[in-house]
């Protein structure tokens, strides 16, 4: 049987570009094989946050014991507030065969490589960027010039794309929800993932040539 | 869009472990992205065989000449006879955008890697040793001898299959054709693949945001 560990998918993308609907989208179809990555923060619960759901609560010091004990596989600080990805919980997601999605940005995903070599990692792009300033003005929180402030961004965040193992155009949620999917499948029947299968057949061949 | 130019699809695996029947049930199920790459030989029509479509029938002559001037991808020497693969059709059959499948042993898997370093390489195992002897048997055609023979040649490419990128293990015939439709579909998907588009909308983004 192919390895049935779950894998680490480290997911990112323009802001616009419609990650956080196709990461809420896939967890919905297939609960039983993919769940979120939990982050810890040192920034206070705001309403109806709730402790090891929405995040880890830590305080400072916590947290930077944490970082002293590389409990963390990676963090950031944000305005004042540390935010970071807990090992012990992506682990044990990972042994119980759930595909643990990590939504982070191009430098954490960096992090993540190094320590998770096998990760596999998703960038996500909107079709063109005229579709993505519509997406920006449509969620109408946010001016034409924050928007383009944003965009900015995003075109630096895109030139490390080319980082990236996958490229998904988010043209039609459905169809992006269902390639993450498909990558994971195929994922999971890479070589250098089943070594051990691999070996165990090649060994019962063997076994069975040699008698005679 | 995503890059739409075929891929080079290497296919290995144990003899009886289905190779043939996934390879032929690809091509028919989706005539439309499939074809089979033609190999070249030294060795004489059979009775049925068509010139440039079971083979491409060459001379030594012809066959030496190919190989001076680097027309072929691979090439071996069996039986007195040569065998090996046209760039030619290869490289068309890849730019009319559709995948081209290489049914090749290790040796030539690896040669066609080294000039194709794109190309995505399949290994077909059978689920279990039992299994293959089996398959063997049912065909009939060889004896126990002979197939223990098969399977001791078997088991030692069996220990190349780690070098493959994809394992593939043949437990049924309609999972298998498809998974490795989804595999090819996935490899499109690639960011290495992709780098036109992802400069395309790059430059898109930055040519909205400069304007203001």
């Amino acid at each position: 049987m192919l390895n049935d560990k779950g894998l680490l998918l480290i997911i990112s993308g323009f802001s616009g570009a419609g990650k956080g609907t196709i990461i809420n989208g896939l967890i919905n179809k297939y609960r039983d094989r993919y769940t979120l990555s939990i982050s810890a923060t040192t920034r206070g619960p705001r309403e109806g946050e709730v402790e090891g759901i929405s995040y880890f609560f830590k305080t400072k010091d916590e947290f930077t014991t944490m970082i002293e004990n590389d409990e963390l596989i990676e963090y950031a600080n944000y305005v004042d507030n540390y935010y970071g990805t807990p090992k012990k919980y992506v682990d044990e997601s990972l042994e119980s065969g759930k595909n643990v999605i990590l939504e982070i940005e191009i430098q954490g995903a960096l992090q993540v490589k190094e320590m998770y070599p096998q990760a596999v990692s998703i960038f996500i792009m909107p079709p063109s960027a005229q579709i993505l300033i519509k997406r920006l003005l449509e969620r109408g929180t946010e001016d034409l010039q924050t928007i383009k402030k944003r965009m900015t961004r995003a075109q630096k965040e895109g030139m490390r794309a080319k980082y990236y193992d996958y490229l998904i155009i988010n043209d039609d949620l459905q169809q992006s929800i269902d390639s993450v999917d498909r990558i994971i499948r195929c994922e999971h029947m890479k070589c250098k993932r089943n070594f051990d299968l691999i070996d165990s057949i090649n060994k019962e061949v063997y076994e069975l040539t040699r008698g005679d």
